[in-house]
């Protein structure tokens, strides 16, 4: 029986330290009395699982091989151990992949996104790019059945998404998106339907540039060659923007946000820089009075269900974001387009043919 | 000169205690270091007006006649005090109708829209049915050039509406309101526009009820036929609403709405009832961990700007609620009209024809 | 051996609908894999057990005898449930007695505290006054070693008296509590640390006025003899107090609650009514722009953490509170002085003899 | 008449670019409708008086000379502008030194603390390091009676500490202090009587780690021969603190204080680096889901409430802080002492002699 916990099934897994990856054959995982086996019926990748497959420095101090990576996905409830409650076998479900201890001060605040002992599936223990997973019952996430299947494939990088935009006032709020990878995109999105008044996006691809404009900015504006500062302080009556959604990395759009950001505005950074950023803290923030926050993951669980909320009501078209679907066998295709710079999501279907 | 302060203007005046008004000519506003003559170009009627107009209880109590009453308007800067700075003449403006003392602990505290000393133009001062205005140089707001006329003489009610809705979190929320006037359809398209999801109008007037519809709302429920409370928890997976906004000022409607609210969730209250209300206190609100916010005027002045970055960008649709345009002599005319329950808003011309 | 599942331990209990308890032998909790069993050491007696005790109408309708009842606990852990992980046996402990779903849109959304599916420990199921007590591990809180024993058992009250004070500003705030019986007194010493300037008490009872005055309200008033609002007012230049703090359930004290509350104000209900309540919601609600919040539980498990913090570092001398302590079976003793109004806590020792 | 405004009044006066200061006779300033002229009682020297006075490059940059410094004072009102309300000749009042423009986004919005066109007196226009001051009348702040005058000339650094302290939530938070001049040393006064728990002061300098001690920290810790980072987690059980306010302006206390940050946790940056800072935004703010408030001035006027109540009840004892009283001709006597690192204030009495 295919269910079975000495049965076989098909991963992408990082086999060995070191760039690529390879498609294995292991044991469907085991469970225990508080999990849920999930079959996966559509898996996305992220940027995370293009450094993974790269084996960048922070991958290579991460990673122990051999795993199987992945976690953006969505599939059907396989089997459940004895002590759940709540989930039937056959839901449609997805999962919040930070695996929270529970205990620590964090947990107890409310704040699980920071867990002292966080553990990420897909990253510290087996992800999603395999026909089956594990995930622990209260990470379950129970997909609203007025939500498509390929929107259920992605909500990990919706939910960070709407985590950086709804972590402070946005209604009305006028935006500065720096960097429009699948996350910055979604971001603009997600503020055009909360309310955000003028979109300014940054980003230095004119590919990117044209899909932001779709997703809602009001203004594409590329760095490289625009004088962003004087147009977005032209644009908002010389006060720069009330919120900055960095969604970059890049230390330089980090400090030129800074500059766009008015006084008293707040600073979401979402993009991980791959060093150590030199900021101008006086005029930047200290005497502007502004905010910044670190945005990690998700908040568990407020950003799933705002996020459910917004899709259930058809306030997100995410349809241009969705650009490719693969069997997990071309992964080779799949990162090599990812790496190219494609603007948008690519699927995996590990059970089966994509759509 | 017609803006001499001795010559004469037209003005719709409450004469005396007693229901009416009439149209009387009366001296051109005189005006101090700090204060701005503005010349209306539109008004806008409000419920309040109305009251005054039937001289209801309330009325009695407050207005002292003889005096001009209308506070939503729009006109253009007639003539400035010595003192003021920022205001040039000609300038397209509205005005806060709340003046607040800028001294007692609430203005100390940034909630001078509840200060101790406030006094209200067009209810305890001379308001803008009028060809002119006397207001305080720091209640003028301008008016952005991309804002319609007709928008900018109804800012002071959509203020109340913004208000109410973003007094707490709005995106991926649930929400009920209760009574479909004006403030309660624009309130509806406020929310709409700020990213809440299903949005439930709760009227008995058919027509309002169709009206929600158009301006936004998922469903709109009748209490006097429907079972609102089963039909909403059906829809909410038996948890009620998260916010309620409460625009009717029924006893029955905040009662019945407080049933809708779901535990941890929020009711803004903006209806006046007309006596005291009985409420089940520990059912709706103590054991629900529930919270209920009195909503007065507008946050002077965030609600300005919200309101401004939300008209600018094109994020509300009001076109359906501007349903007369009349000159100031037809108000007997404009008043019948509001009293026999038309769903929409009346606009005056007082210097002028209407477009 | 005395902590095997089939031995028998003591036990307070309601056996039978109508007044009065019972001190019997009933076999010590089994425990499930994900359940705690605790040893209680001390217990402490709630007005809420009182009403169990008497059998008011509420308690008729909600508790289903026989069962075991008491909420209020420290102890030893025993023995674990196979699942459970980061308790050891003979942790000294306390309880959320609060059980929630984990799964409903609340507790999605950090509010378990009004869980739509709430169970509670001592009131639906059975509770603390006996030797043993089953807890689900989730609800098990680690006493810090700096805690004292008495104050262990008394952490569900003072956890009301600290989600109420913490539920908005308290630093430099002016603060009514109306009530001052055992959390009423706990939310003073409470408010007094967290920064509140001058706090009002308001009591009819003589002595918990003089209570009320240790613990650190600025002013003990008579509701009954005191011109309240004339002297609350006074002391507060005409603007009434920023703080509400309602604890006594009382109609007329809610009623004069809003009456002295200011604009802008925060009132926090804790008290239950055991009517309904009529409100002048124009006056003490929306014209002021107030907020009510009901207030019920503890933040889970926030209002723990700052509860904890509070008491390492000896913010809260609570002291004065500790009025009895007996072994179980001077109950009836126990319930007599709190029902002639004792105005402190009692504690119980159901596996011994008090200190 | 000494108080017309053709006479002279004696000013301390940075007459040129460069080091020093000199004492100048210059005409009491002349007064505008919406003005207040206030008789200097008390001053007190801040540390940027400190920088104006070295001729720093901040203030080689910012003050145009002649000019009179200094902006933290209290005094009675001599004489008031024909347009003023609500402020009487004899009143004992101090002043927000920060002029906002009331028009901007910022001020619109309630954060007129960082006002786009902010004037501040004592930096840009003369300020109190003289007999007579000209003060808006809006910036007057009325000084409670119960109010020692000596706290009255140092309510400018208070309102930064309590603005710092406040700006998040303290009751029950463990908090870092980085930098105990008397900013720092204040901020930890205002932090424990705000229900703050464990307060750490690190500080080099031992005298003031010795004021922190008086002020009410738990710990004073030596970064230069402490290891910090080991001692501040063994004591939040690996956590980290859950507040820093950061009070020294050193890159590498800012640096370290990320560290000693739990994750979720809320930095408060007021000290002013004389550099850009190179941060770890990954390990210290991204994935931590941190926030860092930049803190500039005080709230206007939420600060001056606060910083009110908590002095009316006496819940801040400064004394330690004030260490020397003087005329203002002994002003190079009084620069000397800050510059060799006087833990404390100076206060100069420009009318007359110090108590």
């Amino acid at each position: 029986m295919s269910t079975a916990h000495t049965a076989q099934m098909k991963a992408l897994r990082k086999m060995r330290p070191g760039p690529g990856a390879a498609l294995d054959s292991v044991p469907i995982p085991a469970i225990g009395p508080s999990d849920v086996l999930v079959r996966v019926r559509t898996a996305s990748i992220c940027g995370t699982d293009l450094h993974i497959y790269q084996w960048n420095p922070w991958s290579a101090s991460r990673i122990r091989p051999p795993m199987t990576f992945g976690h953006e996905f969505c599939g059907t409830v396989e089997r459940l151990g004895s002590e759940v409650t709540g989930i039937a076998s056959g839901d449609f479900v997805s999962a919040e992949m930070h695996v929270a201890c529970g205990r620590c001060r964090q947990c107890r605040l409310g704040q699980s996104h920071v867990c002292q002992h966080l553990s990420i599936l897909g990253i510290d223990q087996d992800g999603c790019f395999a026909e089956f997973i594990r995930i622990p019952a209260g990470n379950i996430w129970k997909i609203d059945p007025a939500i498509p299947e390929h929107y259920g494939a992605i909500l990990d990088a919706l939910g960070n998404a709407v985590h950086a935009v709804l972590s402070g006032e946005i209604a009305g709020q006028t935006v500065a998106v720096t960097g429009c990878g699948p996350i910055g995109l979604m971001s603009i999105a997600v503020a055009k339907a909360c309310g955000a008044s003028t979109i300014f996006a940054l980003e230095v691809n004119a590919q990117r540039r044209a899909m932001a404009l779709t997703m809602g900015a009001g203004e594409a504006l590329d760095p490289a060659a625009d004088d962003v500062v004087d147009r977005v302080q032209a644009a908002t009556a010389g006060a720069g923007v009330d919120v900055l959604l960095e969604m970059s990395g890049s230390p330089q759009a980090i400090q030129m946000g800074l500059r766009l950001l008015r006084s008293g505005g707040r600073a979401s950074l979402l993009g991980i820089p791959s060093e150590p950023v030199t900021l101008d803290l006086v005029g930047g923030v200290i005497l502007k009075g502004a905010t910044l926050q670190g945005i990690f993951g998700r908040r568990m669980f407020e950003t799933w269900v705002q996020m459910t909320e917004l899709l259930k009501a058809r306030r997100l078209n995410l349809e241009p974001l969705f650009r490719e679907h693969m069997p997990l066998d071309r992964f080779v295709e799949a990162f090599s387009l990812l790496q190219g710079g494609l603007a948008g999501k690519v699927l995996f279907y590990p059970n089966g043919s994509p759509r």
